[in-house]
């Protein structure tokens, strides 16, 4: 069904104890349209590049079924850039460089094609952007799902609480829910951010797994164990694409359902990171998929019949 | 079945958040011999200590089908004592006093009528007291599990994996496996540690779960997300009672099994840390261990039909 996602389409350099990239194409909105497209194509893609964006690099979103007229050139501007540098632990990371360029005076244009989206899914950016592409639809989206981070709630807290105000679904992760609750406990934090306005809250713990939170009920995800996270960017943007892109492709927002994307979600951040940026999402079969999440079932799946049943 | 435990029986003082206690009966007999009674009778305990030790605290442990007998009372020494706080975060604490008194020259003796056990469950004390009981029994044990920590890594290395050698099943916690191993990834670590002698590995990660490995297999039970942790000790004890207290009741090692003594163990874990000392672990009844199983259930429990099944 119609998939309408806004983030940044961006250049990363990423060094790692594995190794180290030279500039290459990440951003949240590329992460999420990959990871989303192996469950529901089209993804309407509203994001801003410089024009030292390679054509290629688009030509490769779409590839995967991404409409890419939502994404706008900008002439003679560069596109964002960001290099980190990850820790030994692969859980802790040094920002090197923050570039905005284009996206400091990024103002999103939601196209008429992109009108009667029924997924929304608005990745991490400022709170302004992701409040005007909401306020640019014109019917409200089944399902609205917003990532965010730190960074927002350091500087723009009530910008942030305001479009926690018009969403489903929150995804940030267990120090974010802290920061955001002023709770130190994950279940009193949950049911405090749930009075913010979504009706589910996703609490990503890396390596540790999701937790999946609505008024009355509790999922938990386990990450899978892999011998090797070789660079976790993109992530928490590909966990998001996978998850709404199943919620996508089977219409059906359910606390059941949203289980069952949490998983397919979990698979994709595994994926992901078991290669430089995006390297193992280009190329997934719909078997590796399917094996992958069985895994997940293989990992928690156990059977105990209780006496009193 | 018959189950025989060695470890501590000790005082404990504790401070957390939440308060504090004057010196409370705790130590790893205590806590793995009341977790096991709700699963199987007797518990044969060997352990030592002062006759400072409050004479009800024994009738307690035997109130829970604990046998009492290998139990030494030294005239004119004092009971182990072991006082602690606890961060903020409840996850590190701070050791604020540690006196050995009776355990510093700590000789366990397995009575003759503790013989013949079938499941063993050594409790965190020397690797040499653990390998002194393996040594006294006149037959294997069906399976040997080994609770151990970092302190022994640290400064009886050689002879701690002398012990490994002779366990069927060790638990440690992920630092704990980091440094056994020197891997930091879990899944490479846990191959290495089996390789030391353990037929299976319990990776207690504290609030985010626990994994169960052999050669092949890999099993992950969650934390129950709890709205407060009041005080971690005997957590991790708790958590062993509760394990090998169910296996030894099905009698039954398989690694389907060990699943299902994962989460049981789990779900005396989390009883164990909502109130001060053995406080909860006291009066439990059935009721409450099978709803606090079942919440384990729902919590990771998802139906997903892959296509190509």
């Amino acid at each position: 069904m119609s998939l309408l996602t806004v983030g940044t389409v961006a250049f990363d350099a990423i060094e790692t104890p594995f190794g180290k990239t030279d500039k290459i194409i990440g951003g949240a909105a590329t992460y999420i349209a990959l990871a989303a497209s192996y469950f529901n194509k089209p993804i309407n893609m509203v994001s801003v590049v410089g024009d030292d964006f390679p054509e290629e690099g688009l030509q490769n979103l779409r590839n995967h079924g991404a409409n890419t007229d939502g994404i706008q050139i900008k002439k003679g501007e560069k596109t964002f850039f960001w290099a980190g540098k990850y820790h030994n632990d692969m859980n802790t990371r040094d920002t090197l460089v923050t570039e905005l360029n284009v996206l400091a005076d990024f103002e999103p244009v939601v196209l008429d094609e992109y009108q009667g989206c029924e997924f929304l899914m608005l990745g991490n950016l400022t709170p302004a952007v992701q409040m005007s592409v909401i306020n640019q639809l014109k019917s409200r989206p089944r399902l609205v799902v917003l990532d965010t981070m730190n960074f927002w709630m350091d500087i723009m807290m009530d910008e942030l609480k305001s479009v926690l105000k018009k969403v489903d679904v929150l995804t940030i992760n267990d120090a974010e829910a802290r920061q955001l609750s002023g709770e130190y406990s994950l279940v009193k934090a949950a049911q405090i951010i749930l009075e913010m306005g979504p009706t589910f809250l996703v609490i990503k713990k890396g390596e540790h797994g999701a937790l999946l939170f609505n008024k009355d009920s509790v999922f938990f995800a386990p990450a899978l164990p892999l011998e090797e996270v070789f660079d976790p960017t993109g992530a928490g943007d590909s966990f998001a694409g996978g998850f709404i892109g199943y919620l996508a492709s089977t219409r059906d927002i359910s606390f059941d359902n949203m289980k069952r994307a949490i998983i397919f979600g979990s698979a994709m951040a595994s994926f992901c990171v078991e290669k430089f940026g995006t390297e193992r999402l280009i190329n997934l079969t719909q078997n590796e998929i399917d094996d992958r999440v069985q895994d997940f079932i293989d990992l928690v799946q156990f059977d105990i019949s209780l006496v009193n049943d």
